[in-house]
Order: structure tokens, then C-alpha cells, then sequence
């Protein structure tokens, strides 16, 4: 396309009806009464869309930085080819099966890829109430890769690089879009009344449950629990762990911003500043807390735990960003910056070895922010939360484990003892990330 | 909140009306010409605000970057710390404080938490002149936390990281508001005439002066200056530190451009983009006096200088981004670029020990930026100016000392000797940055 | 100026007619069906501006992981520069030389510094059919450092810091202005039907011609090629570079989608969005392509193969990213993916050492991207796709190779062997950029 700048003609779809001839030319080229509000949301998802796209950088750089050197050049690995496969798979059956119109409430149709508006769609063949196809397909590709990214973290540091790409091709192209129909496909859930406003349960929650199953699955570390202890392992490279959390925090005034579905109106774009207002809150007020709680509790205040507060909070106000007050939103995200504080050492309790803590900031605030939504939003009752909550626990976490066991009897899911004492990164890829660095 | 995508119905709010009812349909629901301007500007804070916000990543990793590795997790915490602290002191008690409406012009009325508005608020309700709450109270908030992570960079390697986040408390919930109150909250200083248009003085002196305040009291690093001479301390991640330089700059777009306050007219948005335009030039002129200078003085280039110029142009184009043309842009930003490069030096001269340069960056450049107003903005007078630079400094100097001498006398501001030379990491956080890269 | 927010007046400037009065004052302040355009146009162009600004980070980040830790500083160093030297080259001569308007078609005029519209302009004075000349040069501005950033990686580790950034100077100010203004300029290319969207060929080719010129001029990195074998010298952060390559993705989208260069009616929005999900394809794709690709041939996946998978996706896409379909992206992109696999090796065998693997990149993928163009623009012919790429190629080629060899035989343009085995860091800049980290 020829770029014309300030010499250059005008295009000549810019209809510019000079005042005589406004009533006529509105006939042909609709005002911006019409066509404003579709500009503005199509714009929302734009915008929201690249932000939430930056994430996928935030988990690479948070999970990056709490692994051991040894397994960075992996996660890099995992975590640019999970974001890359998602796109495909979404386009090729998620979004379709995710989003089927009229349907059973259940599953939709498979192997539908998506299509895009045609070049320079009319106004008249556009979803003027709505926003472009390829906005919303862009909007939508974008939350699934971040469930996939909860299940990189959880499993790092011991997952073979194959199966795992095969479980996200399974997740972001199947049991994702399929549970997702059920609440913003219009399926049974929403029929229900539940309420989920950006994806506490439906995104962040399914990822969690993914990963726990994997994790589970999978087993813990080489020696991260010996003799009844549970041995730290200590993340790489702290600096890097919070620019991603950086990353994903301004990722979320996208992820939650962009959930508002429009931006055309005077109450939907203020609608759409008060969740940013609301989900800036949260985090803060999840990482004071977790700030806090930690010196109280250690006499010592653990950045990785204010990493996370901070991430428990966003997720906590995930389910219900806009109807609670600045207020609301301190107390919500500060109730997750607590669960992620005392959940982490309970994980490993169990015995289940969570590298980044992923189950606790994206299932544990997740079931929290999706209950919490009974307390700032009316059409919201705790028994179908909860209801919402165990359907996608239930489905996602015994799908996710069917597909780990499945994997694991065809081709193994961990790598072998060797491997993972010398680390992923030379045995399974052969390249380390800071090859002059350690000092091992 | 479903998300109705390409297949759902219609959002009842949004008013599609037929030619024939236009006339009184829009009675009811406005037209663009009416809500426009206010949703573009509500837009332009939410968009300014996240990219203000991502300062914060900026300024952590700059200061990452500038610190030694073992003094590095305890930058980040006290990087994003502050931030949080930030965002809920300026809810509880700094916005109100700071835009007081109506009131005396030096300080207004305290905890009065900032109240957003409705959900979906309507029209009628919604300040059509301006933007929503929401928008408005982000886009400030942001950029209070930047004053507070200037401080944050000069006192690193040796503050105590609680005495620290009180006075991020103070500063940000009781300062910088009320100095703020006088020039952008309509008190004396804005009806005296003074010009800032994004905060040279309210924003970046302000936190300079509490910078310096702080460093003065706290004194030199251990070994920095010793038998009269300075001995370097060289940051431990110039590549993190050249990041958080690009991010700040990144920023910067939304921090001067967002302060035009109104993107909903031609004048407006082209206003905008001009500010974009400048803020560019004054930045790149700042890197590339600083490198040119230090290559002549030096003989060698200094990155840090050349990074340090970049923002010292950044700041230096902020009281008047507005109405220098790109050569005024260029030349201001150069004398940035030289302030950086002479006053650096000369703070050790005094002993004045500033890890990262935040006083001749921040507070330098800006009472050069605030000066230069004077050379391009006809309404701005030579002794306004002044007079509003004597006014912040000798008030946030003053209270931000006796702050600092407060929190000296009660907890003391300053680790031991041996946490200091040990590192803060190991000895306040018991967690290293980079445990497996350090060859110490 | 002031920041009225809530509490006060209403800017005088803001036309709100009361419906009684709608018609007289719409004759005064123009409504949004008349300059709603140029509003979104103007602001389509400040945030796909700052999103490619983004992308001087990214390079930086991509550039300063794949080097040796020994040359991070200076990869920075020129990083920084390179960009700030493009702004102000852009201003001083760029701009108006690549946008002449009326013009010979060949050649414009030398220095004739940008001059942005006066600040406040009116509807009147506006170019309503287009966007603020601010938000246009800034948007422009930002491809040219682009170009000159694809040249840093490529003769990263040997070549001296000046005669690089007088490279620059040339090539930001001259070079690629004068090329640029064939095609985008309404030049003789554009005159016979060229087709090259956001620039394959106009800024990514180009990059890679004057990168090949300078890697072969410059010649290979002391031991890389020894006894006939090609010795890995691996990067120092791969970490790094992951976060530069996401950056890269995120700053497509406005490299891509502002160069739609509208946004103001259904169609272009909607055409925004489009390219927002095709460009997003492709870069998937090669990442995805180069993953499977490598493991095939190698047995192991290779990480800086998949982040230059995805860089190729992204600019095969780039001369068209509108008119393709996804799957069309998907598989323009997926070829990029295989161009960078085979190419890389290809270039070692030649024993041109390319650092970053910027030539395949920028120079193969986007030859392959401008041909690909016939695969979905029925305008675009082969026979003039060819003729562009040809053109670019040899103008740009023997341009840059006369300005090398100038460099070279004036003040010579590599360092001496001791210093590059000792690192540029220390012998040129003094400076290490991770001075506790390497185990040398």
C-alpha cells in the first residue's frame, strides 16, 4: 500500500460530505453514530489484544527467571512454541468450537478454522453492535495461549519438550474452547447465571487444573522433597521473574479491560477505566499483602511471594473486575496475596512441586475470585459459583489427566533422571541460556 | 460478563438508530458529536496510563541494572513494593488531596478515598468535558508511583527496605499531593502562572529533591568515597539497565502525550502526536549529546551516561512537550544530555552518593526543563518559573528531610555495616538475585 | 498546563451544542462524521508508533542476548545510538526526502527539516483526510530505525562503534529515504504497481542488503570459520533474547497494522484487526515451522532458530499482511520459518558471518514475503515484484558497499585483533555489561 502521508491524495472511502449534502451522503457512507461504537470496540480488542499478547513475554520472563539456569533455554523454548501453537489451534478449532452460536450448551463443531471479515468489510455486512471478526478471533487467541502458559510454569524443570507441546495442542484446540463455550459461548453455564467477567475459572482456573493434574501426574523434582524436607530450589534470576510480573500486570488491564466487549458508549468506556482502576488495585494490594504477611510470618520479606501476591490479586478480581469499588478491589486482591502465602508451602505438604506456584495464583485466587463475585455483583448467587467451579475442575482436571496418562504410556512424559540433573537445556535441546554465566 | 462475540445478540445500551427515528433517538441516547470527545479522552488515559504504568517496570529494571547483583532483589522488591504502596495511598487519601476542587490553594482535605464512577454510568451523568473517574484517577496514580521510584534508585545499596516503604507512604499519600495541589489542582502556583505541562518540577524535581534529601542524609555508600577519591561501583546488568531505559521511554510517550488531557478534537489529537513527536527528539538529543560528550571528555563512550542523557532529554522536554518545535525539542533535550553528563561528577565531588543518577536526571533536568518553558511558551514568565522551582524544592526538600530524620531517629534508615558489604539480598531478604552467575 | 480533572471547567474548546443548537454550531466545530477519521487515524498512528518504538528495545534485547557477554555493552552502546541518531537524521533530511510529493520520482530534496502542524491546529488547516503530520513522521520515523537496527546485529562483535553510527547517519538520512520515496514516496515503483504493504522490501531488505554489504566487507569474527569448520560461538543470554523477539511480535502489530495508515471507518478498522490476526499467523507459523524443522534435521529443537523462525514469519508477512486469509498467513509464514532454517548454514558456508542471522531474516525472508505477495493481491504481478526486489537490492547493496569501503579505507571500520578478542566492551567502551557474572 502506497503511503501517501501529508502530500497524497485522500482515499477516496473517506466519505467527506460537505454541509449541503450531509443528509444525502449519510445514506451512503453511515455517521459515526452508527459506525463509532464498532471502531471503538473493534479498537478495545486491538488494544487489549497486543497487551494480552505481551503476557505470553511475561510468563516466558517469570518462569524463566524461577528455574534453575540449567532449564531456562527450555522454557524459553516451551514457552514461545505453546503461544505459537495456541494461534494455530485456535484458529483451526477453538475459536469456532468455542464460539458455535446456536448450539447444544455442551460442545459445538470441530475442525471449523476461522474466517475473517472480508478486506475492507462494509459497513453494512458488519456486526455494527459488535466489533470485527478478526479483533474478537485475536482477543479470543490471546486468553487461551495465557491458560497454556499457567500449565508451562507448574511442569518445568522435568516435562520432555514433546509431550508437553502435544498436551497444549490438546488443551488450546479442544478441552479449553469446549469448557470456555459453556459460559461465553452461551452454553449451559451461562444459562445458569454464572459469572465469570474475564476468566478467574475459565481461563486462569483451567490452567491451574491442567497443570495440578500434570503436576500430580508428573512427580516432583529429583530432590526437592528427601528425608521429609522440601529442599528450595532457587529461581535463576530474580530480575527477570519481575519484569514478567511487570509484563503480566500490564497485560491484565488488556485481559480485563478488553473484557468489557465494547468501548462505544459513554458508560462502556468508563466501564472499561474503572476495570483498570479496579485491577490496578488488586495487585497492589496483593503484593502489599503478600509483602506483609511474609515479614510476619519469615521476619523476612520473599520477593518471589510479592511476585505472586501481586499475580493472586489480578487473578482474584478476574471474575468481577468492574461492579466492586476501589475498595472491593484492595480487600479481594489482598485475600489472594494471603491464599498464595499459604498455599505454596502447603503444595508442597502434598508433596506436589509447583515451580512457579502456578496452582496457587491461578487456581487457588482463581476459585477465590470466582466466589468473590457473590459479593459486588447481585445477578451472582455462591451456589452456581460454585457449580461453575466444580464443572471446570471436574472436567478440566480429569480431561487434563487423561491426556497426561495417555501421553505418558505412548512416549513418556519426563525426562530421564540424567537429563534432569544436568538439565533440560543440554540434554534436551543441547544450548545453554548464559553459557558464560554459571559457575557450576 | 458473556462474551456474545460474532454470533450474540445485540448489547441493548448501544443505540443503532434507524434514519427515520434518528432525531429522537437521539434525544435519548447522544451522538458522537456529544460523547465523543469524552470517550476519546477517556481512551487516551487508559492507553497513557498503562504505558505510565510500565514505567515502573522502567524504572526497576534500570535500577536493576545499575546496582550491584547483590543488592538486586532487594531493588526489585522495593520496585514493585512501591508501586503498590503507591496505587493505595493515592486511593486512600493523594487524589483527593491532590485535585481538591474547590479550596484554599495549598492543601486540601485528607481521607476522602477516591470514589469512581457508577457501572455503566450514564450521559447525563458523566463529565462529557472531560473523562471518567476511573481514567483520570489511573492516569495520576501512575504517575505518582514515578516520583517515588526516582527516590528508590539514588538511596539503593544501603536503606532499609521498611524505613524506605514508609516514606514511599508519605511521599506518595501526603508530598507529593499537596505540592501536586498547587499547580495541577488549581492552587496558588497554576493561579500564579507557573508551567508544567507533565511535571518536570510537580513530578520529577519532586522526586529529585526527596532523592537528594534522602542521599544526604543517608549517606555514601561504604568504600565509595574513600581517600578522596571515588571509587566505581559498576552496575551489574547494563543490558537490564539499557531495558528499563527503552521502557521508561516507552512510557514517556504516554506520560507527556496523556497530559494533554483531551484527544477528542483535531487540536487535541494533533497536539497529542505532536508531543509524541517531540518527546522522541528530546530524548534521542539527550543520548546522543551524552555519548558524543563523554567520547570527547572521556575518550570512551559511557552507556550509562548515554542512557542516563536519553532520560535526561526525557525529562527536560516535560514541562513543555507541547510547544517547542522538533529543533526546540532537540536542543532542550541535548542540555539534558549535557546536565547528565557534568552534574554526575560533581555530586561526587560532594559526596553525594546517588546509585543511579537520579538527581541530575530527574532533578537537573528538570529545573533545565522547567527554565526552557520560558524559551518556547509565551505565557510563561522567567520568575514564575523559578519561583515555582523554589517552591516544590524548598518544600519537598524540607519535608522530606524531616521525614527521613523522623525515620532516622525512630528505626534508623541505614543496614549495618556488614549487611551492607554482605549485600542487602543475603541480609534483609535471605534470597539472591542471580545465585548461580555470581563469581564472588 | 493545568489538569482541570474533575473538579474543573470545561475546556472552552470543546464544542457541546445543545440539541436546540446543533446545527449552527456543527457550522463552527466540525462533527466526528467530518473529522472522526482523523482523530482515529491520527491515534492509529501515535500507538502503532509506539508499539514499533518498542521494537528498537527488542532488537536491542535479541541483539544484546545473542552476542557474547564481552560485547553486550557496545551492542547496546549502538543500539541506543543507532535510534536516536535514525530521529534525528529522519527530521534533519529523512522525512521530506522519502516523502518529496510532487516529485521526479527518483530523487527529492536534501534538508528540509520536518515541521510539525502548529500546535492547537484547526479542523480547517487540518489534512482531514488523513492524520497530523506529527503522529505521520512519527509513525515513519520509527520503520527507519527499524532498517538501521537489522544492520547492528548482523556486524555485531568486530565492527568499531563510529564508523557504524556514520553508516547510520547515511543510511537513515539518505539511503533508505531515497529508496523509500520510490514506493512510498509515490516514486517510479509505486508508478508501476510495486506492492509492498508495511515493507518486506522498503525496510526490511534493505536492512539486510546493507547488513550483507558491511558482513562481507567487514568480514567474519576472528575464528569462526577456521580449517574449513564453523565454530558456534553461542550467546550470552538466551533469556534475553526470547524477551527481544516477543518485544519484535508485540511491535509488529503496529508495524503491520498502523500501515493500514487508517482507522476511521468500518473498513480500515476492521482491516486494522485483520492484519492484527495474519500478522500474529505467521509469526506463529515460523516459529512452529523452524521448532519441527530443527528437530527433524538436528534431532534437537533449536531455540534461536525458533526466534528467528518467528522473525521470518513476521516479515514474510509483512509486504501483505491484509489480503491473505489465516491459512494464507499460516503458510507465507511457515516458508519464512523454512527460509531461516536453511539459510543460516547457507551463509557460513559462503563464510559470511552474520551474528544474529539477520541477513536470512530481514534480506531472505523478506524477498520471499514481497514475492508472496502475488499469492493474494491480484494488483501485484510477479515481473514488478521482482523488478522491486531487484531495484532495492542493487540501489541499497552498492550504496552501502561504497559507503563500507569509504569508511574503511578513511578510518578503518573493524577493530584491531586484540581488541575483539578481548571483547569490545573493555577496549572500546571500558565498560562490561555483567561484571560479577562471567566465569572467565
Amino acid at each position: 500500500m502506497k503511503r501517501f502521508t501529508k502530500y497524497g491524495l485522500a482515499a477516496a472511502a473517506i466519505a467527506l460530505p460537505s454541509v449541503g449534502l450531509a443528509q444525502e451522503a449519510e445514506a451512503v457512507a453511515p455517521g459515526f453514530d452508527e459506525i463509532g461504537p464498532y471502531i471503538m470496540t473493534t479498537l478495545l480488542f486491538c488494544m487489549a489484544g497486543f497487551l494480552v499478547f505481551f503476557m505470553a513475554a511475561g510468563f516466558a520472563m517469570l518462569e524463566g527467571g524461577l528455574v534453575r539456569s540449567k532449564n531456562v533455554t527450555m522454557q524459553m523454548t516451551k514457552n514461545i512454541a505453546l503461544y505459537s501453537i495456541a494461534a494455530i489451534m485456535y484458529w483451526l478449532i477453538g475459536f469456532n468450537l468455542m464460539y458455535p452460536g446456536d448450539f447444544n450448551g455442551y460442545i459445538g463443531s470441530f475442525f471449523v478454522p476461522t474466517v475473517l471479515d472480508p478486506v475492507g468489510v462494509a459497513a453494512a455486512d458488519a456486526a455494527l453492535d459488535y466489533a470485527s471478526i478478526g479483533s474478537d478471533f485475536f482477543f479470543q487467541l490471546v486468553f487461551v495461549a495465557a491458560t497454556a502458559s499457567i500449565v508451562s510454569g507448574a511442569l518445568a524443570e522435568r516435562i520432555k519438550l514433546w509431550p508437553f507441546l502435544i498436551f497444549v495442542v490438546v488443551l488450546t484446540g479442544i478441552l479449553y474452547p469446549i469448557s470456555g463455550s459453556w459460559q461465553w459461548g452461551g452454553g449451559w453455564l451461562s444459562e445458569k447465571g454464572f459469572s465469570d467477567f474475564a476468566g478467574s475459572t475459565v481461563v486462569h482456573s483451567v490452567g491451574g487444573w491442567a497443570a495440578l493434574a500434570g503436576a500430580i501426574i508428573l512427580g516432583p523434582r529429583i530432590g526437592k522433597y528427601k528425608d521429609g524436607k522440601v529442599t528450595p530450589m532457587p529461581g535463576s534470576n530474580l530480575a527477570l521473574a519481575t519484569l514478567g510480573t511487570f509484563i503480566l500486570w500490564l497485560g491484565w488491564f488488556g485481559f480485563n479491560g478488553g473484557s468489557q466487549l465494547a468501548m462505544g458508549t459513554v458508560g462502556d468506556v468508563s466501564d472499561v477505566s474503572r476495570i483498570f482502576a479496579n485491577t490496578n488495585m488488586a495487585a497492589a494490594a496483593g503484593a502489599v499483602t503478600a509483602l506483609i504477611l511474609t515479614q510476619v510470618i519469615y521476619k523476612k520479606p520473599d520477593l518471589t511471594m510479592v511476585l505472586n501476591g501481586a499475580l493472586a490479586g489480578l487473578v482474584s478480581i478476574t471474575a468481577e473486575p468492574l461492579a466492586p469499588s476501589l475498595f472491593g478491589s484492595l480487600w479481594i486482591g489482598a485475600v489472594g496475596g494471603v491464599i498464595v502465602v499459604f498455599a505454596v508451602p502447603l503444595l508442597d505438604k502434598f508433596k506436589i512441586d509447583d515451580v512457579v506456584g502456578a496452582v496457587p495464583v491461578h487456581l487457588f485466587a482463581g476459585i477465590w475470585g470466582t466466589i468473590a463475585v457473590v459479593f459486588y455483583n447481585s445477578d451472582a448467587s455462591l451456589g452456581t459459583q460454585l457449580l461453575g467451579i466444580v464443572a471446570y475442575g471436574v472436567f478440566t482436571f480429569v480431561a487434563s489427566a487423561i491426556v497426561w496418562f495417555i501421553l505418558k504410556a505412548i512416549m513418556g512424559i519426563r525426562v530421564s533422571e540424567e537429563d534432569e540433573v544436568n538439565g533440560l537445556d543440554m540434554s534436551e535441546l543441547g544450548m545453554e541460556a548464559y553459557p558464560e554465566f554459571t559457575n557450576g
